[in-house]
């Protein structure tokens, strides 16, 4: 995908410089994929905007239930495109070089400085990023004016959205050893305290049925809700329909209420359990006592949760219960990797000229929202060169981002980009 | 592994033909490994000697943490055959060629005719093998007189034991359904119900942490331990260092006294949670959200526990468990597969030819044991044939059958042969 771009820009007569990453922490020799670092125009009369984006997507394998090869793109003919990452985020990525190809193909002079980072690990905690982005803060990027990502979601499926918030992610590893080697549940069933039993009690402890988190004092990091707040979540443009969508049902909605989802998705931490590494995972049956299991759980943190204090509060309360379960097993719980929450100005010039763009795009202005899910580089860009991030999102609610059948409308595809090129026209006048 | 069994057979002037299964149940067109049946000798002043053997295993990947390739035998210059299948159950089966061959070499005639039947399904539930019994029991089994299995292991390292009760099993799939695909965690987690987390909180109601079950009713199932019964437990060969070494540590045992270790393993009931299909299991972090998970766990039951009994109580608390949670994701709770409890009568010939054969070899009178595992084919043998059914295992409770490592030692193996061989012996004269 790397070289891939890096054609596209050569034929937009700009190129991309492949930035090695070093190795990847924990690993003797595993190499991070490289950032993708290019620039287009240095015109000082003009504004500067860096265009952040990632060519890494989440795993993807046929057998989880794709009605075609997940890594080819497929077309339906009800204008959905599908593939692993057509919405996350290889779609918007290759969008921007659309909208640059169509500047040059009609003969108008770009209103704007570009300058690309793409990068190859957003999946995984974008590992490397914030140093990289630290060193070339005031070398490569010393005179950007203005930041735009398109990584995330409409919220529905019609109404168009500038995305302010994101919330932060947490992720948990809590592994449990007993015996050194896998058992026959058969020969050790009943005389050995079983680690998967351990885990099961304990991952049991994290939320209560509903999904409400029992750890202590977490709640209470959490912003109050202002009158102000609550407000806004009156006015957006969302409906439960959009949630069922997206569910797929209505019956395994949490909540009844289009003001209760938005703020549990926005202003609220959640806490999920993701599965279980070293335990029996395959169809069938295996009679197996498993030796050392690790259950993998993740919270979204939201203002004012710092990660740091929550990790305390997690460690300390998974400690506590496992006390009490009084197992001699071996318990650690460990943080695999954290991204903060991200709050943003959505009165800044940078937001103005994305609603007029999208205003003139698709007929209607954008509701302003915040997401559910984590951007960490929002926050790194922002607090390290100081200037308005916005979130100028091209798909919608429903493209299944991380889930099989992930797919990007051509309708979006197409306005999308459109939307991107007004964009570059508006923020270069302001 | 069954062309090789009949080349084997050939070499020793004796063939085993393949007997199709038909189709596996659930599947389309996935044919049954085959049974192989063969028999040497139709001399009708002769005792004719059924013995049953498997040759599938468990599943296997060097990647699990096996220090060869699994499905090659390693010698390990401390004695020790290490493979996939070599104690559980290739090993013995080969070694019966080995007895023959033996009788062969030296010019003695075999005193016993012998009838094999090896399956290749005994990991699978023997699926279509009761079907085979029934069907052979006046045909190829007719004049079965005895039937011996050696697919077990010696309670300790050091003591030969012959054993005469072992636990059945009843393996369950728990399925909760909730979206109709996996989401992100950012963008869903805290407005929907996720099967996960109904997973982990109904999986925690199946045992307590010290790993004692909760479903109401089970344990009056089980038959009250009586004076006599209570006095085995104390001249069994076995010492803790036993389990801990089975384990690999000692902080892993449920109990500390060898005669609770031996009950809850041969006469009480043991739940064990063996995984999750359908969740994250891989290592490293995935931010989804399963949308349709798989417990799976499995009941070892004893007398007097009938499984009809046992499912029923099973299904009635998961059911009763999930309504408490008020979820609205769908659940289903299924029986894999069953297999039953047997329990024999050690004071047959079968069992005194055995048990000379040991001392004979070994230079002591072997434990009369129970085992914790399930094979279920020795109840469908000794209900079908209505003939005694001998457990003589050839291997040492630390093989590790079902765990990476699995290995037989070479002292076993050839000490096992020749008590195969004096067990022919003994039988002939009874």
């Amino acid at each position: 995908m790397a070289a891939y771009l890096q054609q596209l820009a050569e034929s937009l007569d700009f190129s991309l410089e492949q930035r090695a990453m070093g190795i990847q922490a924990g690993t003797p020799n595993l190499e991070l994929p490289p950032v993708l670092l290019g620039r287009l125009g240095t015109d000082s009369n003009k504004k500067t905007i860096l265009i952040y984006g990632h060519y890494d997507v989440q795993p993807a394998e046929k057998s989880d239930g794709w009605t075609h090869e997940p890594f080819e793109v497929f077309q339906h003919k009800d204008g959905r495109l599908i593939g692993r990452g057509i919405t996350d985020d290889k779609g918007p990525v290759i969008a921007w070089f659309n909208a640059i190809q169509a500047y040059q193909r009609s003969g108008v002079e770009l209103p704007v400085n570009l300058i690309f980072c793409i990068e190859g690990m957003e999946e995984s905690g974008s590992e490397g990023l914030e140093s990289l982005i630290r060193l070339e803060k005031s070398r490569y990027f010393k005179d950007v004016d203005a930041i735009c990502i398109s990584d995330n979601y409409w919220l529905g499926s019609t109404q168009p959205v500038l995305t302010y918030g994101l919330r932060g992610c947490s992720y948990y590893a809590l592994k449990i050893s007993g015996p050194n080697a896998d058992l026959h549940s058969g020969v050790f069933g009943g005389t050995c305290r079983e680690p998967t039993n351990d885990l099961i009690h304990l991952m049991s402890k994290l939320t209560n049925p509903q999904g409400d988190i029992l750890i202590p004092g977490l709640q209470e990091l959490v912003a109050p809700l202002t009158t102000e707040e609550a407000k806004l979540y009156d006015n957006i443009t969302f409906s439960m329909q959009d949630l069922y969508k997206g569910l797929g049902n209505s019956y395994s909605a949490r909540f009844e209420s289009e003001k209760e989802t938005l703020m549990a998705r926005w202003r609220e931490p959640a806490l999920s359990i993701h599965g279980i590494e070293g335990a029996f995972a395959a169809p069938g049956a295996k009679t197996v006592i498993p030796a050392s299991v690790t259950g993998k759980f993740s919270i979204r943190t939201v203002p004012n949760m710092e990660p740091a204090k929550v990790d305390k509060l997690v460690f300390d309360y998974v400690n506590k219960c496992f006390q009490d379960l009084h197992s001699h097993n071996q318990m650690t719980v460990s943080l695999i990797n954290t991204g903060k929450w991200w709050l943003s100005s959505p009165k800044d010039v940078n937001f103005e000229a994305a609603a007029k763009a999208t205003e003139a795009v698709w007929g209607k202005a954008p509701d302003l929202t915040r997401e559910g899910g984590s951007i960490p580089v929002c926050l790194i860009f922002e607090q390290t060169l100081g200037k308005n991030v916005l979130l100028l999102p091209m798909g919608r609610g429903d493209d299944g981002a991380h889930s099989v059948d992930e797919k990007l409308d051509v309708l979006n595809y197409i306005e999308g980009t459109k939307t991107f090129i007004a964009y570059l026209h508006y923020i270069s006048n302001t």
